[in-house]
């Protein structure tokens, strides 16, 4: 066939912004590309590789001739509309969490289980949490040599995990606070000085602030997306008994999840051999010598592809123990990205 | 005896500052209060107890007649005059790490171990390290319920952690910041957006960023912080043989550490009967209704006294471990008020 048409839905939000930006900078494996949004951002004109398209409303007819469809709308509009374009003969990549566990749709990481994209009896493949992502490339390479058994994550999310309101919110936040050096230090300070909090995405003020909590009440006092982190993983890695305990933590960065990990393997493992084979790993770049003050940060790496990793220790009371920090862009490994690379799967496959 | 004379020796740095609001608002035990400082601050005049009280010049003379001297300065200046206070006959309380770890030499927390305080062969009892501190009073009620073994920390710790000159850092980069709605999205451009690092006293941006850096290179690329957490704890709880491994993070927080714990105990253990030994601990608040927006975060707690605990969960691949997410003010309870808190363990002493 030729090259094969490609639809992004929901090409106006915060991830669809950055895959026009992705689109226009990978090798074009794509003909026509359709732009797909709510009636609401209908007629919009948007920029990809360096062309004007005009964004279509989303409706079944918009997927005639589609190919793939990647998703990155809300989960309800994603558990109605992406069977619709699969009844319509497009293989959809999605990016919510509408299908992530459904045993019939595979869940991806081209870097842990590319070869699972083949297998897709509903015509979808599930993009993974943006949390989850930003680890995996690191630890499935780890998994494969050393046979990962127990995860102990602690999260540190950047507001734009939450969307476009996100990063507004924190930057009005910054704005109210910026020039009051007294504020930080005394109870419920910063709640006064920040706009009304009903306004905020977040349960509390973001800047100059914590907040351990992300997603939605889950049964036991966990978070969804701390269960993410836990289910996502055992079902990309394919290790059904994994162990995992998270806490997500939603800290004022504007994008790029950190995670400290502590991960425990079946083999035992030295920072010398984990160093090797991260650096063997195609898409993980180490950063870690603290004596020169190298590891990685958001700030240092947000808006670039690989997953970075650094202060790799190995732990002094835990055997075939390791302790991690690694940072990965969440719109772009995160989200974005990795939904490029599931569709670019899928493209190879439907070409070659 | 009549009240005891202290001495606050580094009266005019951050702990010191925070110190004599908390001598002005405790119970006072104390009879004269002794402000001592390096020779640059000697002549300044501070207020405690509603009164002004002019700065001495450090000297050995100056700790004649004192019969407590609580130290808050550089480890280097308390490993030399430490011992010049207590061979004056003073009790040093001492909030360095110079004799920490030094076997002749108590580590106190209150809550854990207060009878500890009474044997101190060199006169020196010595106040543990913020970042332990702000979950001993919690993890001690626990350990005595249940007996602790493991201890996976993963640490969102506070600029002012660093000395005065960490918040008015983190005040300039907000200032520097605030009203470009661009930053935090391409790799390095909060890094060019603040003033020269080289002034700073962390080693990336804290605005917009978390840095997986606090302390000095240890061996095996393990920061001193981290290192604190371990051995502290272990001396602090009196398990030598306690399992930790800590990541610490520093976050653009002014006041207040927050730690994810993960801990596991020898008993088996439930979400109801921890909140009920915390319910129960006198210094410990439990905010943990996250249906309701409830856990605490840096920002809401800031300036008080209690170490908070929240999102407690039991963990689903873990036995008798717990999560929890726990909040302590590093100033305070981190740092000038547990020492406080020691000193009227001496006072106690010393005029019953």
């Amino acid at each position: 066939m030729s090259k094969p048409t490609l639809a992004v839905v929901g090409a106006t939000g915060a991830v669809g912004t950055v895959m026009l930006d992705i689109l226009s900078s990978r090798p074009d494996v794509w003909g026509e590309i359709r732009l797909i949004a709510s009636p609401r951002s209908a007629g919009k004109v948007l920029r990809v590789r360096g062309e004007d398209v005009v964004v279509q409303a989303l409706s079944p007819e918009v997927f005639d001739g589609v190919d793939v469809a990647m998703f990155d709308v809300p989960d309800e509009v994603s558990a109605e509309w992406a069977p619709i374009a699969a009844a319509r003969g497009a293989v959809v990549v999605d990016n919510s969490g509408a299908f992530r566990m459904d045993p019939d749709v595979p869940l991806v990481v081209p870097e842990c289980n590319a070869e699972a994209a083949r297998n897709r009896p509903k015509g979808i493949i599930a993009n993974p949490n943006c949390t989850t992502l930003s680890m995996m490339a690191a630890m499935g390479a780890l998994h494969r040599q050393y046979g990962l058994r127990e995860l102990v994550v602690a999260s540190y999310q950047a507001v734009s995990g939450a969307g476009a309101a996100g990063p507004k919110r924190l930057y009005d936040e910054l704005e109210a606070v910026a020039g009051d050096r007294t504020l930080g230090t005394v109870a419920g300070d910063v709640r006064k000085a920040v706009p009304d909090l009903a306004d905020s995405p977040f349960p509390a003020p973001m800047v100059l602030n914590v907040v351990p909590w992300a997603g939605s009440l889950k049964d036991d006092g966990w978070s969804s997306e701390e269960l993410k982190v836990r289910n996502e993983s055992r079902k990309i890695l394919g290790i059904p008994d994994l162990k995992v305990s998270a806490t997500c933590v939603r800290v004022p960065v504007v994008t790029t999840h950190s995670l400290a990990v502590h991960a425990t393997f079946a083999e035992p493992v030295t920072v010398e051999g984990a160093r090797a084979v991260l650096d063997k790993a195609p898409t993980v770049v180490v950063l870690d010598d603290p004596a020169q003050g190298v590891f990685p940060t958001p700030a240092d790496v947000v808006g670039t592809d690989p997953t970075y990793v650094g202060r790799i220790r190995q732990a002094l009371d835990f055997p075939n123990t390791l302790e991690l920090f690694i940072c990965g862009d969440n719109l772009r490994k995160g989200a974005a990205l990795n939904t490029a690379e599931i569709a670019e799967l899928v493209a190879a496959e439907l070409t070659g």
